[in-house]
């Protein structure tokens, strides 16, 4: 016998979660809502959001260095701590509005971690809630680094609420959250040293502009360890020496005050044990869906980072949240369509990307053109001495449009939302062309990159 | 008789002017430019260029003023001649290696002033040049300011050159080259007083939102005088003394250090003597033309911010140029058409705009919504603190299109291109609500400003 039964029960107060929790109750579903974690989920306390408090700090930093000698004789005094505490007055709050506006719109909220007792009943600290429907919204995390000593690492969580910045800092990992670790800590102050397994930073981007980019890091003087592992980590008194192994088989050992593991990030499915009823998952551990997003189970669907459907970004489960809760409460029969998604890397400059890669359009036998520059020499980078501009654009020459913008540098986060728009709308290059965007922007560079 | 004949003769060596000679000789047509100041034009030497050179360093400094105490503990050291050093390296070169480009494409150049002599001569520094097409592409200047002591007033051309900035500075005029003038200037450590005719600054722009920056600005320092004009400036000493009088006929004195003045340009038409060959202007002393660009003359053309055609912006001014250019030298009959032009101020933080304006709606009878919201607590601005973050849209709710957008703060010069390409291409709201830009970027909160 359950404790509870509810129409609908989410589990994970995410965006995805709240999303649909929020719709269920709109529908006039009754509707349980169920976080181990604090509720708000990656993005508002351990993801996007306290990041982006950093890093625009970190930006303001970064612009008055690249203008040293320029304007600027010195770079600005700077406390952690202090940036630390304004950041928790956009993480702290969070918990405890979101849980009080799922009560406020008639959701039962529950702080616990869920286990599946059947596949109809979830088990959370003790009581059995019955759901009709259960979806699955749990997220990701920090993905545990199996290494000796691994309980001297810090994950990316943990570097958001690191409370001082030490003066050495070895990064573990170099995809886009490894990558932005890097930069908000080399710029406010910190010594880098990257440890990645690929050639270049950010391999899910276009490796050029990554190569690019690192040289650019180099330059400024963020060491990388590139095609190398992590092996092991020990305490060496206040500090930690690393063991970092290469594709040689060449082992040399790091000493650093603080290391920081960002390499890989797991679902949060361990606890539900899906096994006992049968959900599937896919090799990276995530919840297998269909593009419905429902799982091999009729009444249990998951979405958001837990979900093997799309990429694991925040308004990628929001929109995922929109389709689903239009099927289950609007009688729509949407399907999931991740036509191309534009990616950020908040690095120090940006790196932005979306639709067909170079690597794509080599394979294809489609016949497009690609526009790859780099265009430090441009006005857009000069004027505030970017430390590198480049862009590759993919033209599908037969009909004319953008399959595939990647962008490095100044502007590049915004920009891509543009040509997103560009590549989804089929708007035609030559009529891009005739544009006449406000000048200087990044938006006014478009045309020379048609050209270029 | 003349000492030399040409197919084709430009004045005035901006952007548009170099555009139509460079089409003319590509064309294999006879050219030459005519240049009485440094060739490279407003743009490059005066202009949007080094404007955005200072700005870059004034955009840096004043955000980590926004971030002190919030991470930040003092401002950069800053050096305005450094900074002039820095901008000098980018203008400096520019009036030889325009002349250079020009030349090496087999363009006759001429570094002097032209005036008619008749409709088809011009005389330039004693030599007559006869051409079968004229092409008038002069530009503006600032305007002269007609009062007591306009001697002691520095132009905003001078302040781009200004050896050191002073303690305090007044700016005379409020449009968008009075607020850059302002804004650079305070960022960078100076106080200012602006004195407006209008109520707010930026007239051309929104008038709710040119309302929140004034107060954004007094709130950080800058000194308004609305509804007031400079009627009298002295020397004192070292300094200045200006009078000012207000609407209701009150007289003010301010004592500073500089007086900068930013009120209106003029296009630079009065060596041309158009009256002599019946060249017609209009109230604003601007070239007239057709939609062809051609002026009463069949043969005389203008275009750049000379013409009566579209605003005196660059791009404007290019695109006119690639009409004029297809028109002359290709045998098309293209026609300008100022669709919605995006326009930007940048300010700090920037303001945009593109499209209806708020009284446009108003008095429309179109179906047409404004969503309007001083939006300072969303994240996009919360998180960099900033001063102020505002928008406007207008949306044909019976067409389902955005028609009108308007912006002020974080990200403002750059999303308005994106919303110039939704109001240009008609992209159906219903379909920018699905758009799944990234997080979080200006972009990610175009669909919640839709809601609002």
């Amino acid at each position: 016998m359950s404790d509870k039964q509810y129409e609908v029960i989410v589990v994970g107060a995410g965006s995805s979660g709240q999303s649909v929790a929020l719709a269920a109750v709109k529908a006039g579903k009754s509707a349980a809502l169920i976080e181990g974690r604090a509720f708000g989920g990656t993005c508002p306390l351990r993801g996007c959001d306290p990041k982006l408090v950093l890093h625009a700090a970190a930006e303001a930093m970064y612009r008055v260095e690249r203008l040293l000698g320029k304007g600027f004789t010195g770079k600005p005094d700077f406390s952690w701590s202090d940036l630390m505490e304004w950041k928790r007055g956009f993480t702290e709050p969070v918990p405890e509005s979101s849980r009080a506006k799922m009560r406020d719109n008639g959701i039962e909220t529950y702080q616990d971690y869920a286990t599946f007792i059947d596949s109809h009943t979830l088990d959370v600290g003790g009581t059995r809630l019955r759901g009709e429907i259960i979806v699955l919204a749990t997220g990701m995390r920090p993905a545990p680094l199996d290494i000796p000593g691994n309980e001297y690492l810090l994950t990316s969580d943990e570097f958001l609420e690191m409370d001082d910045l030490p003066a050495e800092m070895v990064v573990v990992g170099g995809g886009y959250i490894g990558t932005e670790t890097a930069h908000i800590a080399h710029a406010l102050g910190c010594q880098v040293t990257m440890i990645i397994t690929e050639d270049e930073p950010l391999d899910k981007f276009d490796h050029d502009l990554a190569a690019l980019l690192r040289q650019a890091d180099e330059d400024r003087g963020i060491q990388y360890q590139i095609n190398s592992k992590a092996t092991a980590v020990r305490k060496a008194g206040d500090r930690f020496e690393v063991d970092v192994e290469d594709t040689a088989g060449q082992t040399t050992t790091l000493r650093t005050d603080r290391v920081i593991h960002c390499a890989g990030r797991v679902p949060n499915t361990k606890r539900l044990q899906l096994d006992k009823v049968g959900i599937e998952t896919d090799e990276k551990q995530r919840i297998k869906v269909d593009d419905g997003l429902r799982t091999n189970l009729d009444h249990v669907y998951a979405l958001g980072d837990c979900a093997a459907s799309g990429l694991p970004l925040t308004p990628v489960g929001t929109y995922a949240a929109s389709v689903l809760n239009d099927n289950l409460f609007k009688g729509a029969t949407r399907k999931v369509d991740y036509y191309p998604i534009p990616t950020v890397a908040f690095a120090l400059p940006g790196m932005a990307s979306v639709g067909m890669t170079a690597r794509e359009a080599e394979a294809s036998d489609r016949n497009l053109s690609v526009h790859y520059k780099v265009a430090n020499d441009w006005f857009h980078a000069r004027h505030r001495n970017a430390a590198v501009f480049a862009f590759k654009l993919i033209v599908d020459d037969d009909r004319d449009v953008l399959v595939g913008a990647h962008l490095l540098g100044p502007g590049a986060t915004e920009l891509i939302n543009l040509l997103y728009l560009v590549i989804r709308q089929e708007i035609p290059t030559s009529e891009i062309k005739r544009m006449i965007f406000a000048y200087p922007t990044a938006a006014s560079t478009i045309t020379s990159m048609l050209r270029a």
